[in-house]
């Protein structure tokens, strides 16, 4: 069948398949110095956000893409304190960093402040913690901030950013992973999202080559669903500065003391067993 | 954007979605006495075969679902010798079964002969292991096969059919189970293809209650992704017959002795971490 005008449709043409959803109606429109940011209302999903034609976020699944991005490395870290988010400017990964009471500070670093006034209108309940005295944001470069972040002083880096093509192809090259390295602390983390497991493993293997030439010496690839983004299958990478990435503080993670929506411990374990094809390309 | 008629889209109209696939051309239109078949040659997913306008496999994908379907629950039995496979007309989960050298006979009992025919035709690398002299191939109702089963006489039921509207509605139901029950000998599994953990977990909560009627003592269910299936997101769920499905052998399952591309035994242990949501709903 071919899908009319009530549909929102994502085309990944370099992977040959589309995604799309039922939508009752659109409600923003708006070119940002930036990029092209559009809000949907669908029939199933809740909210959409779409930024350049690319599926970013809905109201049904996003919880399992913040959840993944955040609780797996807070819970690999022993005790982390402060946490910086490059992108993530719908606040959804903030929130989560601060369901951790130990965490001081947390900077979330986005390019493009749309992005985040849109979501405070029509994401509220991803903007929960934005008045939280912990929460701190920057509209700006990541790349520059990162740059410019005094040494050793963060103990995770999460790069919550859209795809390696656009605004956040810097996000995904060594010079980069150079500077997060700098800027973490003994022990710190960089985690990262790193696409579709099924669509872009070569892209995976060169993150991760770049991770290690910057001097990351423990690499871990967690793989979870994500419906609506390339082939319903995507992926974070940790990365440990002179810390194992592979092993987290379990019991911890088995009773965080807050609510979660697809994170537990075994989950956690479960993600990190990649499946056979990729940890032969990805593990030798 | 919409898509012109160089791509094939199945609209999953109750889940509000569509999944579209680019395609080169049709290879086949048939209405058989069961159900519409087509096959598709596609840009990236190489072919694709669809029913009544679902999509059931492709080439690249289709490695995850068979595998999943099979390993998990040979694995889990403590020495499996006789299969029955309800559905599977594409011979894939066939091919896995007999990976297991202590399988003495699989039977695949499809009701519709011609998908069979066209997955020889189209999909000849499902059906490697079609002339392995244990593979025994009955075309008729999965339902009626059941029920006339000797009583005690099969280790392991693969129910690896369409989705329950349909054909294969009955085979998603308390009497169907019984019967099965009833074949199974002591120690026997059950497993079945249950739906998206997004889209579905009503109907999986439904499932799993009827399979506890059904006098199944043990359930597990393993979710994994499938991106050609609606959310790409799919589960599979064991029932034991007086034995625990939550458990396997996993130190024959991380030396099988064949080769898998998606299966291991950590990610047999990974599939069965539920998410939080899932695990509140099916494992309360």
């Amino acid at each position: 069948m071919t899908l009319d005008n009530t549909w929102f449709t994502e085309a990944q043409v370099a992977s040959g398949a589309a995604f799309s959803m039922k939508i009752k109606g659109k409600l923003h429109d708006e070119q940002t110095p930036y990029q092209h940011i559009q809000i949907y209302d669908t029939e199933t999903f809740g909210k959409l956000m779409v930024i350049d034609g690319c599926i970013m976020l809905t109201d049904r699944d996003n919880f399992i893409y913040h959840e993944m991005m955040s609780h797996p490395a807070l819970f690999t870290h022993p005790g982390p304190r402060s946490v910086v988010i490059i992108g993530g400017g719908d606040c959804g990964t903030m929130r989560e960093v601060l369901k951790h009471p130990g965490v001081e500070q947390a900077w979330q670093i986005e390019i493009d402040e749309r992005v985040t006034r849109l979501a405070e209108k029509y994401f509220p309940q991803l903007c929960d913690a934005n008045n939280d005295p912990r929460a701190h944001f920057y509209f700006g470069d990541g790349v520059k901030w990162m740059d410019e972040a005094e040494a050793e002083s963060v103990d995770i880096i999460i790069v919550d950013s859209t795809d390696p093509i656009g605004p956040a192809e810097g996000l995904f090259a060594e010079p980069f992973y150079r500077c997060c390295h700098r800027a973490l602390a003994k022990g710190g983390i960089l985690v990262q999202q790193s696409e579709s497991p099924l669509y872009h493993l070569d892209l995976l293997q060169r993150m991760r080559a770049s991770m290690r030439a910057a001097g990351f010496t423990s690499l871990q690839t967690l793989h979870y669903p994500q419906c609506v983004y390339p082939s319903g299958w995507w992926s974070a990478t940790l990365a440990g500065k002179n810390c194992a990435v592979n092993k987290f503080r379990e019991k911890e993670a088995g009773s965080p003391g807050f609510d979660t929506l697809f994170y537990t411990a075994d989950v956690h374990k479960g993600a990190m067993a990649l499946p056979a094809f990729a940890k032969r390309v990805l593990e030798k």
